[in-house]
């Protein structure tokens, strides 16, 4: 920005979008946008024809990372949000049950509130434990006759628990209920295989752990599932009919899609193949060991979801005895160059959990650039701002 | 792409999407890639701010451009399609009645379709001339007790035709029915004013006329009017309320949005501001005549819409008696590197209108970026490809 200087920055709030890309995502994005991005799928000469293989090769690119069979099956979103919509408003119908979880993010609980004000649907938040673990047989008991969704976070955006997606599934598979991911907090750093883990539909942000640019997303939808689409309208494909067509991805994909956007996301998605999600896993996760060792030699700092030796994402988030956390990461800003977020992260009811729902919390959140010395830059800002407030 | 070969191109497909974009967009799609892309509304720290600032400007220039009092009236979109939905689907309920054109697109036909399979509303297509004008009266006439919404496209995507939106928005004001109008072929070349021109809601592309990056558009929406959110989920604010948050732009654009693609859209509308779209409209005009000139001069050669000398936006669209558009399409791509587009346009009605619904046509659409130099050439490759055919 021109109208204000840029100063250095420690940037920990991964979990809000990834800064910076994978190598090559820039590059390809101006690539695709100098010489490649006519409208794909709405004409057949040869700049149009290099858009639609863009879109072919991102799509087979994701089906690689989540083990989808048919690329096909892929319907690119602007963002999870979005995908969200889809999902849950192209399946359930008037008089369904769905049951979802007090950790699931607005973008699932807002759809779902406001189809149980409007279409008379029925929704159980199933209650995770203090440290955000999900007990499957909650969900086993809590299917009814008319539960036809199961909606989970893969994990929490607060918490930075990781739900048993995989034993889930097994028990919505064996009920005929559907599943929907949430994997906003998980794509690209947490290993996801649809089939393995029996996902009906999966949605992921193609701007966090997939490392692409923002206004990238999409909906894994398994080929057994017909869904209304979100929007209806243009595709390219059976202009005279005045219905949606069937064939996929058309079906879920009106209107001129992000190509450019599309072809960064390809180079994050062949950045995080390569990595694997495993090692990146590994990665982040020894980093959020390393931070919460060292916050919790601070007096008065504790630590949401899962203690120290157990699996979470690359989120920490803390509360600060006596201090406020939106003052905190002002400060950590300002004065530090730390960037993190404050407040409720679009998810209330996780803070009902977690004993936080007055004050919010301080989330800090490791990426697969992080440096050790970034991790340690947080817990020595956080040790001195606690010392300052005594 | 490393595939294939990059061969020169006269790129006479900006209906479709522009090419090139205005200079500066790429420049600003990288810039707030590499510095500013944190997630905007979601963060307090420096990079999130940078990133509001980002949708803030972007928004206040569209503003400028349509001469929109209050920036938050513009939600952002990943396209035009996804405004229609919005627009359409967030404000018709059973019961009501609608009035379009036949001549709108598959994106705002489509909608109303399934409304009317689904939620049993009434809509009326009226009937353009055969150039694709259209009576306002035809409007008057057809309003009922019942009716809610007029949705009309502001220019044809198939007959370049321009409809006399100011006329049509005077009406529907003075009978309490709501104007939707689809700028997909007009934002940014022809002169918009929603206030002028009785506009409620205005749905526009951030690629064609505006010249910035796929991925991007807008839905304008009445300070007065509220709409059932098409997308329901986190906002960054009132995060712990279960319900979508009123206040505006947030209310319409959950999820994260395309910071750097609104980047590249800002610098593509400030270049429509400096160049004004009465300007590139007339270029264009003058572009279009003289490709219908060399055109007319080609027996057997029918051109779709207004006639030489009458308004009409940037598409000239044709039938060459004899010659498949189709087949054309491909020799003027494989052999002069022309890229047009056949087929229906995602209009089938209009093509109705057109007498071209069994054959489609060959559509040629000029940017503000075309030469006279490339005009000529699809002329001079038409006549070539025509006799070749005698």
């Amino acid at each position: 920005m021109d109208q204000e200087q840029t100063r250095p920055i420690i940037y920990l709030d991964h979990a809000a979008t990834s800064w910076p890309k994978a190598p090559g995502v820039i590059e390809a994005v101006v690539q695709a946008m100098e010489n490649d991005s006519a409208n794909p799928g709405r004409g057949s000469h040869q700049m149009a024809v290099r858009a639609s293989r863009i879109l072919f090769d991102t799509r087979k690119q994701l089906a690689k990372l989540f083990r989808i069979k048919n690329p096909n099956d892929i319907a690119f979103t602007l963002n999870t949000t979005m995908g969200l919509n889809m999902a849950i408003k192209g399946l359930v119908t008037p008089g369904d049950h769905v049951i979802a979880t007090a950790v699931e993010h607005n973008s699932v609980r807002r759809p779902l509130e406001y189809l149980k004000a409007t279409a008379g649907i029925d929704v159980t938040y199933l209650e995770p434990d203090d440290k955000g673990y999900l007990d499957p047989n909650l969900v086993k008991n809590a299917i009814r006759s008319t539960t036809k969704l199961v909606a989970v976070n893969h994990s929490s955006n607060l918490l930075g628990s990781v739900i048993s997606v995989g034993d889930i599934g097994a028990i919505t598979k064996a009920n005929g209920v559907k599943l929907l991911v949430d994997a906003a907090q998980s794509a690209g750093t947490i290993d996801i295989d649809v089939a393995a883990m029996g996902i009906d539909m999966l949605a992921f942000p193609g701007h966090k752990g997939l490392l692409g640019p923002q206004g990238t997303g999409g909906l894994y939808i398994a080929p057994d599932l017909d869904l209304e689409p979100l929007m209806h309208g243009g595709t390219g494909s059976q202009s005279e009919s005045p219905q949606q067509p069937l064939v996929r991805p058309d079906r879920y994909e009106a209107g001129t899609p992000n190509t450019s956007g599309l072809a960064g996301l390809k180079a994050g998605v062949q950045y995080v193949l390569h990595e694997t999600p495993q090692k990146i896993h590994t990665k982040e996760w020894a980093l959020t060991q390393r931070m919460m060792e060292g916050l919790l030699s601070i007096s008065g700092v504790r630590i949401l979801g899962p203690a120290l030796g157990e699996n979470r994402s690359g989120i920490v988030s803390i509360i600060v005895e006596n201090v406020d956390p939106s003052e905190t990461a002002f400060i950590l800003d300002q004065h530090y160059g730390i960037a993190v977020r404050s407040g409720f992260h679009c998810t209330p009811l996780a803070h009902g959990i977690a004993g936080t729902l007055e004050t919010g919390a301080i989330r800090s959140s490791v990426g697969c650039f992080t440096t050790e010395a970034e991790a340690d830059a947080f817990v020595d800002a956080i040790r001195e701002i606690k010392q300052h407030y005594q």
